[in-house]
């Protein structure tokens, strides 16, 4: 891919003055539009080291309105970031709808410094691109508008450029020691970069190659591809058309075969709960020691007992290591940005814990059911979510979820008990109601759900939850005997 | 304070066990209603070491919903929170509406322990205790219900509390060297204490001191006191009424007296942008250094040149060290928050360069003059404001504020002007034209804001405006003659 960019191309400095200014025009005409569109645009600028990248965004800082754009570039990590996984920290400066955020490094620094240097293996490279691949296909399924610049330049340009950078005073400063010795690897670096580039060149998010030698036709290039991907864009009736994912096929229906009935009487539930808890508050003191965390999500019926059995795992935790995150309607900062983004803004630190009461599976459950997403979008969810888990767990954090399961009969004589119990009157709504006589879709999504994203790592855990006591007991085992195995 | 919850109090676990669930009850039922009602509540638990703070907690995560209740506790800060001024760590963890804050550990820790281990001398004790009156009162006054528990212990609870813990060896990792060391400073602890209680014991913000010996009277003073306060609160017609400040003494109109055509040729202009920003670059290179950072707050008429301004000012500065922040409309999760939430989070890293296009002052000039906010609201903003910049300024943030003034006449010529050049058209809205009808008004609400919040540490420099080479030369003569000075 690099060759083809690798005859110079150049524009006069005239040529750049009598077109700058029409570009200029439509650019912020057409980000004007833009603020309305219900979509974000991410422009990756990469290449070469002394390609000009800062310079390219600069003028593109200068050509837009600065109020709907952001540089966001990517240093050291700061010790918050190096607590999540390393996606964490494109995540949390992700441009929500309407805005464009221009990315300085990207999420392809660390694979291609890594495996120039050696750092990674060729295998633990190619993992890296494929993940990459996975992460952007969602960005464009969730309509992101994603650019990607590689700005490059001959091995010739690179020095000529580094020594004319030296020459001058004011930007002497800009040459470092490591661009000479990144200089010395051109070879190996364009190498792997072409492999990064042949890798994750697909349809959704194609790289766009520019010879960066000479300022004007860099400028004008990037520029011109910004302005005539964001009018397409804009153009394009209802956005990106999604491929949906191959069928699901219909798996067997195993919450069926559970015996919902578990018998716990309250005595043995009473010694059982106190050597859980016990052992329990030991290990999360342990974990705060370490560089991991504890992440649990609760699924399951309504008013199957998950506030309960939360309440029972967090009581035994210093209230100092937990966080219970109540998933509920999406706020609208959480509406302006990719799915995942309102779970990845809520990863715990290190040695903590994090209690999803209700989480990122309901895409696939109510938001399925209800028809809040498309087909499409619901369809896809499955692998997006097992990329994210891959990710969660990769970086070392534990991650345990929790299917809560009850009977039609003793979920309606439980909404019973809280229309008339006044201190569980706040649980019962007409919604839940209106979800009950969807019994069987719900059931049958949920099934749906523990075929596609069941996996060692990132296990559902099934609970009869008919008995509250059972119930309890089962998921605390469930934690307690986890973390054993993993601290 | 102290001394009256000296005497023990007690309450049997019969009593404990009859009135709990009526109170737990009641409270859930308060919770729910406070979803919608448009505050937020944050309760304090501090007090003596070992007096059951973590139980207390634990209590009220039980009782209550946890969709709605978060602890934030506060341990050691992290890299990012260092980089910014202290309250920083309580302003991103804060609840939104409806929902309940638990702060295990608070604003109080460090002055009280700082001050206890003679870290801080008497005099910054004072001012620290200064600061959480004022913010106290400014979370009091935005409508936030703030409930500040204090456990105390007596000297010879603590030793017992201390001693018992250690005995069982489930709870022994609970007393570390660090309590001892504590215990041994007693006396002292409490005499410090005693201090902070009685300065930031206020009428919006009282001290509840609850003799902590006795774990029933402990969690049931606790529930019972935070559900009357939340009953009251929430019957209360129309929320707080918040006292006005004195009236604002009318200024001198300043504006008028600037003269705002000021000459300034293109090749002077050119020479002297050329300088400034060479210096600019090298000066916020050498702060990418530092411990310090720098914001940019630009306010001024509309059409001032704000913007062509501010893209003078970053395009000399690498664009990995600075943001532009456009303050327009806030999103729902800012208009949930305190008014000063949504700049808080924007606060820069250190070494890095924030810019504000316009700011927290649009409360005492946009909202003011359109009556977005009511007017005590907007007079109380003065000596918020002041009180927000000087604990950047105190944590060593360069902060320079501007305002750009051009004339009457002059606004005309531009809003004409960017009615007709199409690339500009996006920049003139109907709503321009109707604040240029309150011309006189936005004058004099500018003039109150200057006479009110600017200080040596935090100036307001006006720039006349009417040409734009002049402004934009002045604003960056102005912020690299402070960097030098700073740096």
């Amino acid at each position: 891919m690099l060759e083809k960019s690798g005859t110079e191309k150049k524009i006069s400095k005239e040529r750049f003055r009598r077109e700058s200014p029409q570009i200029r025009t439509e650019l912020v005409r057409l980000q004007d539009r833009l603020k309305t569109a219900g979509f974000p645009v991410v422009i990756l600028i990469s290449g070469s080291e002394g390609a000009g990248k800062g310079e390219t965004i600069n003028l593109l800082m200068e050509w837009l309105d600065a109020r709907g754009v952001e540089v966001q570039s990517f240093w050291r990590s700061t010790d918050e970031e190096e607590d999540r996984p390393r996606f964490w920290r494109y995540w949390r400066v992700f441009p929500s709808d309407g805005r464009i955020g221009i990315f300085f490094g990207s999420w392809y620094t660390h694979p291609i410094i890594g495996r120039v240097f050696h750092d990674i293996g060729k295998r633990t490279f190619r993992g890296e691109l494929e993940r990459i691949a996975k992460f952007e296909k969602m960005l464009a399924q969730d309509g992101v508008l994603l650019l990607k610049f590689w700005l490059h330049l001959s091995k010739k340009a690179q020095k000529k450029r580094l020594l004319k950078l030296e020459e001058d005073p004011e930007t002497r400063w800009r040459v470092s020691k490591t661009d000479w010795r990144f200089f010395k690897k051109y070879d190996r670096f364009r190498k792997i970069s072409e492999k990064a580039l042949a890798h994750t060149h697909r349809p959704h998010a194609p790289w766009i190659v520019i010879n960066a030698e000479d300022d004007e036709y860099r400028h004008l290039t990037v520029a011109q591809t910004i302005l005539e991907n964001l009018k397409k864009r804009l153009s394009a009736k209802g956005g990106p058309a999604p491929r949906p994912d191959l069928p699901v096929p219909r798996p067997r229906n195993i919450l069926r075969r559970l015996k919902l009935d578990q018998a716990m009487d309250h005595d043995a539930y009473k010694l059982e709960l106190a050597d859980l808890q016990g052992r329990l508050g030991r290990l999360t003191r342990k974990l705060s020691g370490t560089r991991r965390s504890l992440i649990l999500a609760f699924e399951g019926n309504d008013a199957a007992g998950k506030g309960g059995a939360i309440h029972r795992v967090v009581r035994a935790i210093d209230t100092r290591l937990f966080r219970v995150i109540p998933v509920a309607a999406p706020t609208d900062e959480e509406k302006a940005h990719p799915y995942l983004w309102r779970f990845w803004r809520h990863l715990p630190l290190s040695g903590r814990v994090t209690v999803f009461d209700r989480s990122w599976y309901g895409r696939v459950l109510v938001e399925r059911i209800e028809g809040f997403c498309s087909k499409p979008d619901w369809e896809r969810a499955y692998s997006e979510i097992n990329e994210f888990e891959s990710q969660l767990t990769g970086h070392g954090i534990i991650l345990i979820k929790f299917w809560l399961s009850i009977s039609k009969d003793e979920q309606l004589r439980r909404f019973k008990e809280r229309r008339e119990v006044s201190r569980k009157n706040y649980k019962i709504t007409d919604e839940d109601w209106r979800n009950r006589d969807k019994w069987d879709a719900y059931e049958a999504a949920a099934c749906d759900m523990f075929e596609r994203t069941h996996s060692p790592a990132a296990p559902w855990i099934l609970v009869e939850s008919n008995n509250k006591l059972y119930a309890r007991v089962k998921v605390l085992r469930a934690v307690v005997e986890r973390l054993e195995e993993e601290l």
